[in-house]
């Protein structure tokens, strides 16, 4: 079962629209919630007066960051991937005193319709007093930039607001002991995770204090977690109703919406619903932080790393919280490096408070050091995979940050790139582009041989691609140039809790309710870690997405940690649930449990396996002896395991425009297992093509006073299906040990090479010029080759 | 926790009309589904000819019995509340060659609108050939009565569809020993269980095969188990949500509209929602059974019955199945008779298929066997509690249908009704007849004592209204008179299937999941017990009634069983959270879970009690040690206790009008353990209002050939309050060994002894004169004096 490809349980709901979205969610006589934002990106709220407002017929509820309880200053909530503090949670959804970020809510409303609740935004006056605004990381950090919070850290300027510094073994002596360093500075802008849905949030608090929410999000307990905290009300009385969700990469773990709507149904008595538009999402949810970095690496002429050193700034937006701690874990996660050093530090500013989105804080680290680690390959004259394997992380090696990798798959991965056909391809689009290779693309343990099976036409005499240096257009009198680049990504992966209930049907069939929203196919990869187990199809494995009253604790889906942890939740579940089958077996057999054998579905007394009874045929006797099996787990594993992905893409660039289009890219990622491989496959493609977009025209377009000027898909350019080839995936399994089938999370890491691997083929198709800003548009081209001023 | 009456964890939504019953279910694109029905009792289907239906604009899809699969003629499906032919659900949710009541559908469409809907059903063609009707139980026995099925019992008239026999020791001798015999022979009518909210279902079949009905039933898992049957559609692929329910009283169990509008859905590819009015939920789904009832009882001068027969034919309606089993176990189960015998007899008739109402059967025999006891009584001068007492069954009794009674509470209801101040207060209303006598009555056991605590006003001079006799009312001149007449009722109650999960919040709060549909409270009965074992308060606990993909399989609510049997389900639950809630303390403190002491909700170490966590404290803990908790459970508990409830009347008969009114009711009912005491109150107060109705007003009345006179609540007459008393509840508790706090079942035993009472003080009242017709309205009570003839 595990390893196949069965048709999805939630397929036909979501091709035909009847899958319940957060907007679908109508109930009787709810109200329109509307939220007032500064204009602003930073000022004083002098006062708000919202009496016009609640005035107006139509008007039902008016709410204010006063309505809120004050919460502790320093009460701190863990969600799922880092803690917050509860009073900064809360001032993002409606601030009091100052607005931090345009967008920043001030006030919401709930009316009839609408029409109305719009009229009565208008009426509502603040009185603001503006003050100077700061957007960019680099400047927030000086001493004397605008502060937003006052001194956030001891000893350090007032915008900074997290700190992380590593250091392994000798950096000096390691830099010494090199032959050649390289060493480079890279900035990234701020991107979006651009899910598809916005937020969307609908609640109802009733007369006795039971608040419902129901939600897109990644992580119902989470919601409820963090309402809770902001409402200073129980969980116990609030119930979060997970909808299907329309995308979320790490931008629906924080709530916005969700605790405004409750506050407006307590005051109104009703429903209310709240949904963002497109330019509310951008610019005031939590979109992923623009950062500095500064990759310093040397290595010896026999092509040994000596050292490595990585100073980065990255975002926080309007709250502390920055990715600076994981982008120090992967910054270079991928190879053996005896000394080094890496500092880091998250930063306020006056954009919207930032939010994870896949791989949080590992793009950004990778578009730098991957490109540094490229440039001292060529330096020595290395074919840049060679390298890489050359200086590769193993089992055992100890990181910059002091931790130690398990068993990993960096070098299988290395290996199934250089082995694989696009390596060693011409330049340029693969034969039948709009397809990919294999229609079920097969996993590649042990990597594919002989590289030129997909593409055997002789090389077109545009030379060897991989060599690097400045490779002529096919068409070779245009101001086209083509190039391959390849990187590495790394991302750790997450544990965390999960619950799963298995219930069994008198017709053999069971039902498995979790509580993990389906990203990305987790509800039919988890429900096929039970299929294994019990021996049974996919589709006898039904499974429920759950609301938090109705299964127990399960953390977010995110942190890649779905299918591992919620599998072995689920693995857990039915092997309890074989256990109680295997009793009532022994019921019947009138022998003990332990004389009961199962494999494959089967049950068998071990002392006569002519006994037997399958899993179908026992079921439809548990009436008869003592009613029905239930099988319940809650895990919190702790045996993650780390993820690794190759890319390997091709650019071709318009010297004389500055576009850079993508002619082929392959992502060769290590799974672990591969419990759906189609799901993974999408993951892969999914990861990359929002890592192109990062790569090459995404970014928040803001003015000097902090205001966005692109929050519309129009304008903040993420690719369509015409922008990118056919992505094609090779899966690698190297098993984790830390999970019975060895499946790793396969979510995030895909996103983190991509932007990284384009630099690089870019730096081979101008000639040397290395591309150090993001997004590398037509004008980070131009300005890059001097075509025009920076 | 148990034994106290918290709020309930419903309320809110269901004062304020948020909680979601049947109707408010609106699923984008639901069609309207109608069925059109047979206006024949009787009649042969020669042909339907929907095509002219199908030509509307706006109709979606048609459907007649032929788009049913053919189930196989002798496959027999477990309802729950005893077995039925798959054949025979099929064909009375939509009739193939015969139509057999008025009312039975004949075939549905599915439309854009109601007034389409509408519109379709009279353009479908139906040719009948009428064929003679029966309906009359007597008449229907008979073997020249038009037959609805050819034989269906070898060896009897063609329309018997289910006998049962029983003889206990030797009832010749024991009649021959008795020196006094009475004997008379009873009917009652039919009658339905009146339930507010009609049957609705809406119904969403995908096109990969996945069924979701939402459904306003009893049992979830019931419903998915009879679509599964009648569609030939495995219960892995179809999910049946249920409602909230507004009653149901056993008339929610089977199905009628649920396939069909999976059919018209499948047909149609939208969701269908089709819905009963009034008429059709009269005419066309399960009333309670008529019944003819013999019973014969003799006993010595002594008072000790020596023998008793009863023989006794109940309607079955239109399809085979009847409670003459569970009749024959209630008839005499009160007392304990060493010779007798019991022939019972179902019948088929053109009625619609008789259902399960409130102790299906026992009130009918009880109305006979409880008066002809009364009469014992009194020809032996004795009074009708002390002769019951000293018959009554007891602990090791052994009665005619062969089974033999645990611990019950026959004696103690008996002396806790002796011991009322209700049956030695005058004849007639209490003082504050509008409120209970105590807001909050408390359990009694052992019974009160001091019979005239409440009405302490000496004798108006009405005479002892015990002694029985024709007692004057108050205004002496007019044609007003009261009597006081007592009743035993004895129900078997049920145990079944039931699952529950719970699991464990970080606030130390817990959530409850069970598959039982609340039918008076029953999801706060049930958490409550999970509490008690929990050591929490009934708001720590917060229960969810969850749908067939999100539970173990949970049999139906009905039989009295839920509170026991999912109670069971929950204290398991519950006690398996204990269980790993000690392995973490365990964990904590380094010691073996079996070094961990619990109670009352705290967590000691069993070698220093001074090491304490209280549950809560430990919920807080959970992530730290492991991960989150959840326990699950699943029952077929075998020890369900039987009920019993003794009812004091007190009437008043106009004996010109015929017109009797209830002045004072009072029921003393075995609980075992009264979980949520207000609720217990409450399913007595709705089982004697239900009883009164059943014994005053409730009819069919139908034209001789089987046409439905009254089918609407102006005509079919069920009490309102301005028509009962506020009626009396002692709660007498003889715990049930069979479950861990005692608990029986509540709920249907109240409604078995109001008929007999009330008759039993009618027949005071009237100086005598005995009413062997159900309903006891003006013409059966002026018929019964001779004042017109029958």
């Amino acid at each position: 079962m595990v390893g196949t490809r069965p048709i999805r349980p939630d397929g036909v709901d979501k091709v035909t629209g009847r899958a319940l979205y957060g907007s679908d969610i109508r109930l009787t006589g709810t109200l329109t919630g509307k939220v007032l934002r500064s204009p602003h990106a930073h000022a004083r709220i002098r006062s708000i007066d919202v009496s016009r407002a609640l005035a107006l017929s139509g008007v039902k509820a008016v709410v204010t960051g006063k309505d809120l309880p004050q919460a502790a200053p320093d009460e701190v909530i863990d969600l799922g991937e880092g803690a917050g503090k509860v009073k900064y949670l809360r001032d993002n959804i409606l601030a009091t005193d100052k607005v931090l970020y345009e967008g920043h809510a001030v006030a919401a409303v709930a009316a009839t319709s609408a029409a109305v609740a719009d009229a009565a935004l208008k009426l509502i006056a603040v009185d603001y007093e503006p003050l100077p605004a700061v957007t960019d990381v680099r400047k927030a950090m000086q001493p004397e930039a605008p502060s937003l919070h006052g001194t956030l850290t001891p000893d350090a300027a007032p915008n900074i607001s997290g700190q992380v510094h590593h250091r392994l073994g000798d950096p000096e002596a390691g830099f010494a002991a090199a032959d050649v360093i390289v060493e480079n500075e890279f900035t990234t802008e701020t991107v979006h995770q651009g899910y598809v849905e916005p937020h969307v949030a609908t609640a109802m608090w009733n007369a006795d204090g039971q608040l419902t929410i129901w939600d897109t999000t990644q992580g119902a307990f989470s919601v409820r977690e963090q309402c809770a905290e902001i409402l200073s009300h129980p969980v116990s009385q609030i119930r979060v109703v997970p909808t299907e969700i329309g995308g979320g990469f790490g931008g629906k773990i924080n709530v916005y919406l969700e605790p405004v709507a409750a506050l407006l149904s307590r005051q109104s008595g009703q429903p209310v619903k709240i949904a963002m538009t497109r330019a509310e999402v951008f610019r005031s949810s939590g979109p992923a932080p623009a950062s500095w970095v500064r990759i310093k690496i040397g290595a010896t002429r026999a092509g040994r790393i000596t050292a490595a050193e990585a100073e980065f700034a990255f975002e926080a937006g309007a709250y502390p919280g920055d990715p600076c701690w994981v982008a120090a874990i992967c910054v270079f996660a991928a190879y053996e490096i005896p000394n080094g050093r890496i500092d880091g530090f998250g930063v306020v500013l006056n954009k919207p408070s930032s939010a994870a989105y896949r791989a949080p804080g590992a793009p950004q680290v990778a578009f730098a050091a991957e490109q540094m680690v490229d440039e001292l390959a060529e330096r020595l004259n290395l074919d840049p995979i060679d390298f890489r394997l050359l200086n590769s992380a193993r089992e055992g090696t100890v990181r910059i940050d002091g931790g130690a990798h398990g068993g990993i798959g960096s070098i299988e991965c290395l290996e199934a790139a250089r082995a694989h056909p696009h390596y060693h391809a011409p330049l340029g689009r693969r034969e039948n582009p709009d397809v990919s290779p294999q229609p079920h693309p097969t996993t590649a343990q042990p990597p594919p041989q002989g590289g030129r099976e997909v593409d055997p036409s002789p090389s077109t005499g545009e030379g060897d691609a991989v060599a690097g240096g400045v490779v002529p257009s096919a068409e070779a009198s245009s101001s086209l140039r083509r190039g391959r680049g390849v990187a590495n990504g790394f991302w750790v992966n997450a544990g965390m809790q999960s619950s799963c209930t298995i219930s069994v049907s008198a017709d053999g069939s069971v039902h498995l309710v979790e509580g993990s929203t389906d990203i990305g196919g987790t509800r039919a990869a988890i429900a096929m870690q039970a299929a294994e187990i019990l021996g049974l199809e996919a589709h006898e494995v039904k499974p429920v997405v759950a609301d938090t009253d109705s299964i127990g604790f399960t953390s977010l889906t995110g942190g890649s940690r779905t299918a591992f942890a919620t599998g072995i939740a689920a693995i857990e579940a039915a092997r309890e649930v074989v256990r109680q089958m295997k009793e009532r077996a022994a019921q019947r057999w009138e022998l003990d449990p332990e004389e009961v054998d199962f494999a494959k579905g089967v049950f068998t007394a071990a002392t006569n396996p002519t006994r037997r009874l399958t899993f179908k045929e026992l079921a439809t006797q548990l009436e008869k002896t003592g009613g029905p099996i239930t099988g319940s787990a809650n895990v919190d594993p702790q045996g993650r395991g780390v993820a690794f992905a190759t890319c390997i893409a091709d650019v071709e660039v318009d010297i004389e425009t500055g576009k850079v289009g993508v002619l082929r890219f392959t992502v060769v990622q290590d799974a672990g297992k591969a419990v759906h491989p189609s799901y993974v496959e999408g993951q892969m493609q999914g990861g990359a093509v929002q890592g192109i977009g990062w790569a090459l025209s995404e970014e928040y377009v803001m003015d000097e006073k902090g205001h966005m000027l692109n929050p519309s898909f129009l304008d903040y350019r993420m690719p369509t299906a015409l922008d990118v080839p056919m992505i094609d995936t090779v899966i690698v399994e190297v098993p984790n040990p830390g999970h019975p089938f060895g499946v790793r999370g396969v979510g995030e890491v895909p996103i983190v090479a991509p932007a990284a691997a384009i630099a690089n083929a870019l730096h081979r198709a101008l000639g040397g010029v290395r591309l150090t800003r993001l997004p590398m548009n037509p004008r980070t081209v131009l300005e890059a080759t001097g075509l025009i001023d920076r």
